[in-house]
């Protein structure tokens, strides 16, 4: 069995190690410069796309912005699992706002702009707190913004009206004062059936994952059906195939969907170590036609993403039930370069951990990791 | 950090898979053809094995039988580990008595034969129920030869006149009475550090091993401590880094040492499910100067090797916490294609999965599946 991933950075090198033990090999499409490469040499094979897609039994993503004519094209091959249709939802905030409407999920009250002017309009309807973000990422100019008052609003018109707003409109959100932020993966088989993974808590700073707690504290039967139904809804709109991440944020007992990712998460890489079936190896099952594997969580597990810095210690790894998942890559800010997973049997043993493994690293690059280890401390 | 394996079989393979997350690359020599190979695609890489020693931080090895100009070779780079006196232990019998002797270790009574007349005196000192091994395997017209009365002795005596028994010696052991066959996997660090797996219950049938449980049931402190205790005399006596593998007979509460392989081991595979850290894990890490990992078992785990099949249902899937491990290969009479980890908290739990699994499977080639869990599913 072949798969073409889409996209050949640390997912599709993680999918690939799940795959091997499978008897399934993986090729990947360097979106960049439309190559076909070994998931972990990165090493260039000698096969067109074409080709490539011909040999694959199965195509997938690492991500969703892949370039919409290579998605067509895989789409057109009948292989590609999930469907472009989800894909292109998780690419664009516009039709992922649509869907959680159609679906009736909830979500933060929006309003689509696609002419500055529509700003006032957003403003009167949804409150002066609001975040806009664009519709689709990667475009010169474009990013998220934050208004905070009225007095801000005309400053901000000037700056969005040098953009096309028809061609990549922007979402205004209302800023939603939130507890804190959860995510929940799931997957789903070809035959229909779903295997939720416990929902995680995620920790962000400056626009980043740090730190993803799985199972999330303090999670009630009540917030994992809203979840899940949330979760069950998606998939079932899409006759989604693989791993699917849903982002909550948690604004008391109510969970609205922040956005949606078509693909192995970010927040799930715990799974590696803390579930009995990893998010990879189910992707890979859900996407080969095979039986999905166990999604309950071992105990109680911590992943660390190790961002912008390589001067961490290995002697980290003297820790007990540590476990080290480096990318390849050289170092530069802001860059995902790997993640640390930690067990524990109870969240204050984790903490423990956690407290532990601070001592070799570089604090500074994980500022989110000592204040998480003093509020699992505290739990039973 | 690169690291080159000699052999490039499944042991290879699966040091690649648990070497890419700790950032270490792993390139392996095909001994047949002494070319430079990707363990997982077998693709030849664009390099001769000096470069490949050249370019590698440390070399090792996925067999003892490694042939031994190439041994030379790798030991005097100085980046084997462990060592080629290690190695080739493993793949002599008669060294590997002698270090026994030496060490005074535990093992059945023998006799090193170098002349066919010498098996007269064996047969005195040791009585008539003897069991011939050759001192290294693959030479054409050895093997393993049974005596079980003397009166079969002339007989015997014939056939081994026609071997250079000079060159490769027998082995005449007394055939033990054993009640099981256990194995100790541990891995010592490059500092000295010795971490023990728990000592796994191994199930042959027809000279190949079928089934292996971990931990082996019915153990006490003072089998652990006898099997302990060998294992750290040879880890020592050999500086020896890395994973080795030592094999047991027992008899009534006492172990006698069956043979040593100084490497990662199939009585090993079931560490990949069964505990935090895999023997490949663990291997790679020895040898690369980091800390070793947590070798205690999650629970109770059972491999299940595939013999000589693939007509099994990839429906076993299904079955909770079952993990398929395929190397890749096509199918041949007696050829390792696979195996499969099951764990269970309890061995009534791991019973039942063994139960369920074998629906799955064409039985034939299982022929110890069902007994093993007959067995277990009596224990506490």
């Amino acid at each position: 069995m072949n798969v073409l991933i889409y996209g050949s950075g640390q997912l599709a090198q993680m999918m690939y190690l799940s795959a091997v033990p499978l008897g399934i090999k993986v090729f990947a499409v360097n979106v960049a410069d439309h190559t076909v490469v070994d998931p972990i040499s990165k090493i260039k094979l000698d096969m067109s796309i074409e080709q490539a897609i011909d040999l694959a039994d199965v195509l997938s993503v690492e991500f969703e912005h892949v370039p919409e004519d290579l998605l067509e094209q895989a789409q057109s091959s009948g292989k590609l699992y999930p469907s472009m249709e989800a894909i292109l939802t998780g690419a664009d905030r516009v039709r992922e706002k649509n869907v959680l409407e159609k679906l009736q999920i909830g979500n933060s009250k929006h309003q689509i702009i696609t002419h500055v002017d529509q700003i006032d309009e957003a403003v009167a309807q949804l409150g002066e707190k609001l975040i806009l973000k664009a519709s689709r990422d990667g475009y010169d100019g474009y990013g998220q913004w934050r208004l905070s008052n009225k007095q801000a609003l005309p400053e901000l018109k000037q700056q969005l009206a040098e953009l096309d707003l028809q061609t990549v409109p922007l979402i205004a959100e209302q800023m939603v004062p939130f507890d804190r932020e959860l995510s929940l993966l799931g997957v789903r088989s070809l035959q229909g059936d779903i295997a939720f993974y416990p929902l995680a808590e995620n920790l962000h700073y400056q626009g980043q994952l740090h730190v993803s707690v799985a199972p999330a504290p303090a999670i009630d039967s009540q917030l994992t059906e809203q979840a899940q139904s949330a979760f069950t809804k998606l998939a079932n709109e899409f006759d989604y195939v693989g791993v699917l991440a849903v982002e909550f944020f948690q604004v008391g007992d109510q969970l609205l969907v922040n956005e949606i990712a078509p693909r192995v998460h970010n927040s799930g890489h715990w799974s590696m170590q803390g579930a009995d079936t990893s998010q990879f190896e189910n992707h890979m099952r859900a996407i080969t036609g095979l039986p999905l594997g166990n999604t309950q969580a071992n105990g109680k597990c911590a992943m660390i993403n190790i961002i912008g810095c390589d001067d961490y210690s290995t002697d980290l790894l003297s820790i007990n039930n540590c476990h080290l998942h480096l990318y390849g890559k050289s170092v530069r800010a802001k860059r995902k370069m790997g993640h640390i997973n930690l067990t524990g049997q109870t969240y204050p043993e984790l903490a423990e951990v956690m407290t532990t493994l601070a001592k070799y690293l570089p604090i500074e690059h994980f500022p989110k990791l000592l204040d998480e280890a003093d509020k699992l401390a505290q739990l039973d």
